[in-house]
């Protein structure tokens, strides 16, 4: 891409609040270039756009946005670069027609690290939650980020305080991929005691961000944001969340964009567990365990082993041999009319059931009567 | 119900390990006192009634047995009596002739306690779970079983330690309706640090059982009796569960009858919730709230309140007029022009957004510019 081409991209990134699916319409029709130029010159057909793209149209920030993602070492990445993760935004509407939000594709990514972005995509999990989580919820998002990496699943999350910090971390210290998708630019600190986090994640896994430097988080951008966060993982996982939480719409984002939605159980008599358990009387899946989140965005055939149940000598008697065995006292012997009277059976009934339980070493044989083997 | 009618149930009762349907079958069709005729007598066409009261047939406590029920204050209560919930065990099968259990109404019930049978069953909850409760589990189960009676819904269980105990101790707190269905004679003190909460209830609640009195509960007598749990309550909820428990068995009777089946769910960390989450995963409903559960139990149009929501200063904005509010410095003021930037709008569209948010009190106007009402 030449230096021109990149400064209307950056250009088109900022003229328009993103997203805006009339500008990636003009874009895809006429290419940056020609978009940025036409917009510069207000020459547009598109009145709403032409609206949209009034007030900062005279702005030329570009070379200097760009100045500061080169210094970071970052890169632009748009639908024109081959780790363009295409697929996560296939079921993007363009234009809205419906009243109802709808997820419009990116134009233009800010991207820090090392990992390539249609990678990500194609195996990884969003783990999201509350910024006031408990210390319950941010081991759960830290054994859950930690058994994803193990399981070469990547770690998608917001960069916020409480449950997106404790993914993150959990992933790079298991040394596996995770992507922050910011709501501000890349050289915004924000939030402000997440820098080095935030630092070492575009160090090692992805920094990703629809805005150009300098501009500050603000609301709308948060649902904006969380949107992409939704799209480039196969599912999302809460973790901890209150009644109102900001979690719950990036639940919403990937229901609406037909990912799996799920929630992680806590105490009922935990505030911050409340908005999982909402989306869990909803439609969304309750996970414990790495594994059943690695079921919905692994490959196929990738099933969570059962828990492992405790088993116990009666396990596979059949009725008879059942009660049989629980017809014996559990200290002292009984004759077989005694026990066919406790288990309620015909005596010709008794002996044959005695007999597999003796083959099975649970029950004795002691002068013509019966006792258990280990009372 | 005439003294040798009762000697005749009372006799029935014991003959057969309960539940037994081809003597149910034989009782209906020719009454109690002839069908305990026949029996003694051994002039029964049915091979499989024959060996299964052949043990036990030539045994007469019943008389013995009546004395202690008399003496505890308790009645036999049978399909003949006014009370027996017959609503209950609609849909229980008679004869098996499928491999898999299938539940089968109880013959006759020994009956402790003030409340009628047919009443509870009307309007009631199952809650059950392991007997190796947690706090968390036994106040869950508590603050379950406070709120269902508070709304006139009774409290079935098993009165075990644990979770059981929980719930029957909170019930009788709350002066509310309780019954325990055992899986022994209404005597037997099982278990044994029980006898006092089992007396309570049986004061004032009800203690039911099929077995008659001096039978010691077994393995598959417990089984037996989680039918009955689940057959007297409109839903099961299972409070706490490990991998392998009762419970989960209670639920499957539940489930098996058309019942509801709820789980409360815990921290994934907790052993007590695995089975809740096992439950959960499958098709039990998860609840945190009595009224959740009073739903599936109670009247038609019975709806629990949507858990509350915090709201905040920005609730019904709409786009324009959220994204415009953003626009505005924490501290400070902005021209219009400047806002326009911020917020990426043409000029002329963000002054009805503006007007807006001054009517709500949000913004404010000075000097020309626009500033925060409340920074």
């Amino acid at each position: 891409m030449d230096e021109k081409t990149r400064r209307a991209w950056a250009y088109l990134s900022r003229v328009a609040e993103p997203p805006n699916p009339r500008l990636a319409v003009l874009v895809e029709s006429v290419g940056a270039l020609e978009a940025a130029d036409r917009i510069r010159r207000r020459a547009l057909d598109d009145d709403k756009l032409l609206r949209a793209t009034e007030a900062r149209h005279e702005m030329n920030g570009a070379a200097a946005d760009l100045e500061v993602l080169d210094r970071a070492g970052g890169r632009l990445v748009t639908a024109e670069d081959d780790e363009w993760p295409g697929l996560a935004f296939v079921g993007f509407g363009h234009i809205d027609h419906a009243k109802r939000p709808q997820a419009h594709a990116p134009l233009v990514l800010w991207v820090l690290g090392p990992l390539r972005m249609c990678d990500i995509a194609e195996r990884a999990a969003a783990i999201v939650g509350t910024r006031a989580a408990t210390a319950y919820g941010e081991f759960a998002a830290a054994d859950l980020a930690a058994g994803l990496v193990e399981r070469d699943v990547a770690v998608v999350s917001g960069g916020a305080y409480g449950i997106d910090g404790a993914a993150h971390r959990a992933a790079l210290a298991s040394e596996g991929d995770t992507v922050a998708v910011l709501a501000c630019g890349v050289d915004v600190p924000y939030p402000a005691g997440h820098s080095a986090l935030l630092h070492r994640v575009g160090r090692h896994g992805l920094v990703v961000t629809e805005y150009a430097p300098g501009i500050r988080p603000t609301r709308r951008q948060f649902l904006a944001r969380n949107r992409l966060v939704a799209a480039l993982a196969g599912a999302t996982v809460v973790v901890e969340a209150g009644a109102r939480s900001g979690a719950a719409n990036t639940a919403a984002w990937a229901r609406a964009l037909g990912r799996a939605v799920c929630a992680v159980p806590g105490p009922i008599t935990s505030a911050s567990s409340v908005g999982c358990h909402t989306l869990i009387r909803g439609d969304a899946t309750l996970v414990t365990r790495a594994e059943e989140v690695v079921e919905l965005v692994g490959r196929i055939g990738e099933f969570a082993p059962d828990v492992e149940r405790p088993t116990t000598e009666v396990d596979g008697l059949s009725d008879e041999e059942l009660t049989v065995f629980e017809a014996l006292p559990r200290r002292g012997k009984r004759t077989l009319d005694e026990i066919a009277v406790a288990a309620g059976m015909a005596p010709a009934d008794v002996l044959g059931p005695l007999t597999m339980l003796d083959v099975r070493g649970l029950v004795a044989r002691e002068d013509g009567c019966w006792k258990l083997a280990r009372p």
